[in-house]
């Protein structure tokens, strides 16, 4: 951790040049020339600056198994990824976490929030990343009465374990879907992140079919359950909700909770497109977006990310003008800052210094008339050039430190896990 | 033009390493340790080698137009292109179309099939980045009578000029839209690429709106008319076809016509997305991919609008299984290579030297089982390393030569143009 000062000299912001000096994590002044002592400048060489992005759905841990089951149906991706999960171990998890972490600075994202196994040893992969995360314990039990059981003891465990953690990696509970939770540890679940102020992660209707079995089962949707009992809120991260009933959206919206799109995997997995950005905006949701994992979204892109959303609401609403470019750099920065209780997502003083630096000296950047268009839809996450995360230069001119190392390490993994699954 | 050798050391095709001998622009060799002397010998450094994209539609010299119009409905998005042409002159031109060379090379296009104005300083423009296009005088009258015939005369004269421009340009005709030119130009245009065996470039059934008006008027879809006029053919490559009937489908299967698929602009002008690639390819069509120009689509990055491609037909077919990767990179590369009458579009002994190698080293290829699905899915572009034209190096280690000025100049000329669309 940098409880230093850093002094970033000349950089644009909207579109006016400026400094920015930061003490103790924190932007502490914005203007022109400051004269002021640092630990670190750094020259922004005209750079644009600007929030990093939050990832608010991802599982890193699956980084690893980028394109091991591709262009195949679902049913035939669950069991590939079911099989790779029985083989997982703490190597696999650290190095997967550690190549999710580089990716994501590499395309400017400072903060994500998780969900997947082993949560120890993404811990430590994200504080030696230097990031930060949500890192959250995932109940999923199939309605096994030992597993319950267990997984509440193991939680619990986790939970005073994650004391040590750097202040940076946060810990908190998955309940993993409506359809893979008994109603016990649902409720365990969401007693137990009140009780301890943590955040609450789950999936919520993600596919159709998930979406009308639940309903045929319990007479309402998986929306309205959840709502039932408890389940829902601002400190409530739903993940998919593109399965929604008028009624559902405003339960989303009434309860404050933060809702995360995660198109690409949508798309890419077939579950479905027609997200209601407009209709959970306007009922109250927080709507913010997410990669999904490597194994369905095949990257952690989340500049990405946003332009795909951005273009699906166009042409499934048959409306150009939907959601319009400022709303979606809301989404990837400040919304999901806020779902996570950061103070950050803008570069304005007080703010935590969660930031990127944009180099614009590239064909995809001329015209200059619309930073913010040619960043979404014109240019590759490569012209994000610098991300600063709690005051600490993480990437500069593109380049992390240690990245040789984590790409060689992650190889072997890599080539090990495959080789597990090969001997099943 | 490059026509002595060229020995590419170190490199990988198809997961094999090996060297490639190239002579007078064609792959003469393909080995491992080949023993040969080159005029210049390039070191691959491990990267993967593959055919170089081919952009089927686009309007280059918008480029510069990137970002003025953003998040507005058609009609005034039209209006404000419409607004911007006015102003457009020879130099606009020659540094709008250089930018776009620039990012195609950039991105791993190395040909491409345009549609657009001034095509003589288009064609100085293209001759200067050591690229290959098609570049197409493009026939929109509105029905006036002055203008049919003024333009028949231009198009005449500048087929004469285009016998002096580099083998690599190569000049055609384009009738703008079925809505936009008279029958009269429409079978004038259709006789002249016959007689002198040139390539007919046209849009078809781009909007939903634009299909029903002309079916109101003519009784019969745009691609019937078409069909009956004399206007398809593997002669022809027809933007968009979008909005397609049965019948639609088996006349372009039929014909052999060329048709482009540009997702990106169709999603977010929000003109439709359910692109019937299946029933296309299934015809006997031969299915390509643009990007359109950079008023719509922002970019030129063949690259992501393969991605989004196969995302939108994963999605809107419910079918995770559709457009499989392999069936997408032909779409990108040698379909487009046969819609252009080019040898070229595989990495083999006798096809033309239209190469880019791939660096793989980054975590966007980790794990390394899945090449394709690595480059579509998960890198961005900047994984392009390196560009082969003809057998001439244009881009080595992400750097073309005389870049720099290119982004000057053409940013000047962004300037001169928005202050002129200005005093109007």
């Amino acid at each position: 951790m940098n409880m230093g000062t850093l002094l970033i000299r000349n950089v644009v912001r909207d579109g006016v040049p400026c400094d920015i000096y930061i003490k103790e994590g924190v932007i502490s002044s914005i203007g022109r020339g400051l004269d002021l002592e640092a630990d670190t400048v750094l020259d922004g060489g005209g750079k644009t600056v600007m929030p990093a992005f939050v990832n608010m759905h991802t599982h890193s841990g699956m980084t690893l198994f980028r394109g091991i089951c591709e262009d195949m149906p679902l049913s035939r991706w669950l069991d590939a990824v079911w099989k790779a999960e029985t083989v997982l171990d703490d190597e696999f998890i650290y190095w997967a976490t550690r190549l999710a972490c580089l990716e994501m600075i590499k395309t400017g994202t400072v903060s994500f929030n998780d969900m997947y196994w082993r949560i120890d040893k993404a811990a430590k992969a994200v504080e030696d990343s230097g990031m930060r995360a949500h890192l959250t314990y995932c109940f999923l039990d199939g309605g096994d009465n030992d597993r319950q059981r267990r997984q509440r003891e193991e939680c619990t465990a986790m939970y005073e374990v994650s004391r040590v953690w750097s202040p940076r990696v946060q810990f908190g509970v998955s309940v993993h879907a409506h359809y893979t939770v008994c109603d016990d540890n649902m409720l365990w679940a969401a007693d137990f992140v009140r009780k301890h102020s943590l955040l609450l992660h789950t999936h919520i209707s993600e596919t159709r079919s998930e979406n009308e079995s639940h309903t045929a089962r319990y007479g309402v949707s998986p929306t309205r359950r959840l709502a039932d009992m408890g389940l829902l809120g601002r400190d409530v991260v739903a993940a998919h909700t593109l399965w929604l009933s008028e009624e559902d959206v405003r339960l989303l919206g009434e309860s404050g909770t933060t809702v995360v799109h995660n198109i690409n995997s949508n798309l890419k997995l077939a579950s479905g497109y027609r997200f209601l950005y407009n209709e959970l905006r306007d009922a109250g949701a927080n709507v913010t977006m997410g990669t999904d994992g490597c194994g369905s979204s095949n990257n952690l892109d989340m500049r990405e990310a946003l332009k795909t959303a951005a273009l699906m609401q166009k042409a499934w609403r048959e409306d150009p003008a939907a959601l319009p470019v400022d709303e979606l750099l809301a989404m990837g920065t400040r919304n999901g800052a806020k779902g996570l209780g950061l103070n950050s997502g803008v570069v304005e003083e007080g703010a935590l210094a969660d930031l990127i630096l944009v180099d614009t000296d590239s064909a995809f950047f001329i015209p200059e008339h619309n930073f913010k268009a040619n960043l979404i839809y014109a240019a590759n996450s490569s012209c994000i050039d610098t991300l600063i995360c709690d005051g600490r230069v993480l990437m500069s001119g593109g380049k992390v430190d240690g990245e040789k190392e984590v790409l060689a390490r992650a190889r072997e993994e890599a080539g090990r896990f495959i080789r597990k699954i090969n001997s099943i």
